[in-house]
């Protein structure tokens, strides 16, 4: 079967935006002063049963509204599909709306409508719709335009095989893969001057390319710096750090590219040329995080 | 675990609507002149991967349809939610997308966006997003208010059971199943002069019900004629029509009540008292199709 980058440019062609000013292809599709976006978290694919379920359904909006925050936009509802082994407790389902509605309140918005089922593994997909003046849309950067990153990149991934692996400690990574927190009032903020936008989800450098479009963009090696805690794991286990920064995943940070002085994030490179996206003299490989591969 | 019923009724009291005018418990969530709505399909529990993928993917987006037209709206969007097992063809996932496309644009309207995972089985999540002038509402109707119904009940629970013990013919029933046709244009018109109205999903008792919120109803035994298919079936099959009709589920006709003679459908009752669904002098019981039970 094909990747899932290939599925979406077909079906990109195949379906035109209709009444929408944005259609596929973008963070969220946008009509009129709404941005509509869905994600869906799959079980052994995004998590694991025992994970715990708050979290689980903190995330299962969160990364639904990392997607409104990457359009400069704010949320206002959310709808719900959910798929449910019959044998999961009252419990289980009970902390896991309580962290979908936890989300909700956090985010100022709330769910409207949903659907349930059952199946042999969970299944969570939620779409969120959410308001914007002006939508901060994607490969809409200029030629010398700062790129600049508002999160941390690199601990998700890191936390992830912390959890896997069962380790011991490192809780500010395990929850950096749980609890994502979408940048809802930076994406906001940054709206008023960022000429483009995305959020990381599948590692930074297949995002900056979603971002860049057509551009190209040299990265500057001295701004990326791993978080203490992704330091001290890639220390422990002989890795380096930049792969995960550049290649993690499920980071949800924000990044965006802007002519001005940004008073928020951090500035890791510039937009240049039409080629690849440079680090040093490396250029660098456009992979990241596909579920489909 | 909880029953599905009981699930959305804890949703309704969890989640206050926030900004929309209706919230958790129509057909769909309201706000401004939009409709939301959403509904899954899940391998096994709603279709066999065996089933044509064309019909299932036309089939994921008319049910969503079907409550935009029990809204009295016009479907804009959708957004689709896929998680797929990687072993399934090109083909497959070409033809599912195919259906998605023809209902699309039999129902005007456009996919903007989606998300795509890997699972062992086929999950399907689609979100409508619909325009409404006036919507029509559940539990809205009135004492004496005659009761509606468009389209036929019954014929797709039958054509579940004939293609599930691999029967020959019966191509009407099955493409019930397979492929039901929501009833946009007739929701519509219904608009004007409903004053309550839902689709027939989960059974036309059950569907009765919660359109009728606390009011109870009269139905007329001679206005409900099973389809000539649905006879033969039952005939060969030595089964009662009525149970079908009744309790079928997966049909997405409409119902709605009106105070006038309406131009479209078939009156098959009366809104009447706080009792009970009765027909003859039965009171019905009120058991309709749930995944959750």
């Amino acid at each position: 079967m094909k990747s899932e980058r290939e599925i979406i440019e077909k079906l990109k062609k195949a379906f035109p935006k209709g009444k929408a000013e944005i259609g596929i292809g973008d963070d969220a599709a946008v009509y009129q002063n709404l941005v509509f976006t869905t994600d869906l978290l799959v079980e052994d694919s995004h998590f694991k049963r025992e994970h715990p379920p708050f979290y689980l359904g903190r995330k299962s909006v969160n990364v639904n509204l990392s997607d409104v925050a990457a359009m400069g936009g704010e949320p206002l509802f959310v709808l719900m599909s959910l798929s449910l082994p019959p044998d999961l407790t009252d419990k289980w389902l009970d902390e896991l709306m309580d962290g979908v509605k936890d989300a909700c309140e956090k985010g100022n918005c709330t769910l409207i409508g949903g659907d349930i089922s059952r199946s042999e593994k969970i299944f969570i997909s939620v779409t969120a719709i959410g308001q914007v003046e002006k939508p901060v849309l994607r490969g809409t950067g200029k030629e010398g335009e700062k790129i600049v990153l508002v999160g941390r990149v690199g601990d998700s991934r890191a936390g992830r095989e912390v959890i896997e692996e069962g380790l011991h400690g490192f809780e500010e990574l395990k929850m950096a893969f749980f609890d994502p927190i979408p940048k809802l009032k930076e994406g906001k903020i940054a709206a008023s001057f960022a000429t483009s936008m995305i959020d990381v989800s599948d590692g930074l450098v297949l995002d900056l390319r979603r971002m860049l479009g057509k551009k190209g963009a040299v990265l500057y090696p001295s701004s990326l710096e791993p978080s203490p805690y992704l330091e001290q794991y890639c220390e422990m286990k002989g890795k380096d750090p930049l792969e995960y920064m550049l290649y993690g995943g499920e980071d949800y940070a924000l990044i965006f590219t802007t002519p001005e002085s940004p008073p928020l994030g951090r500035i890791i490179g510039e937009v240049k040329g039409e080629g690849g996206i440079q680090l040093d003299s490396l250029i660098l490989r456009e992979i990241g995080f596909e579920h489909f591969s």
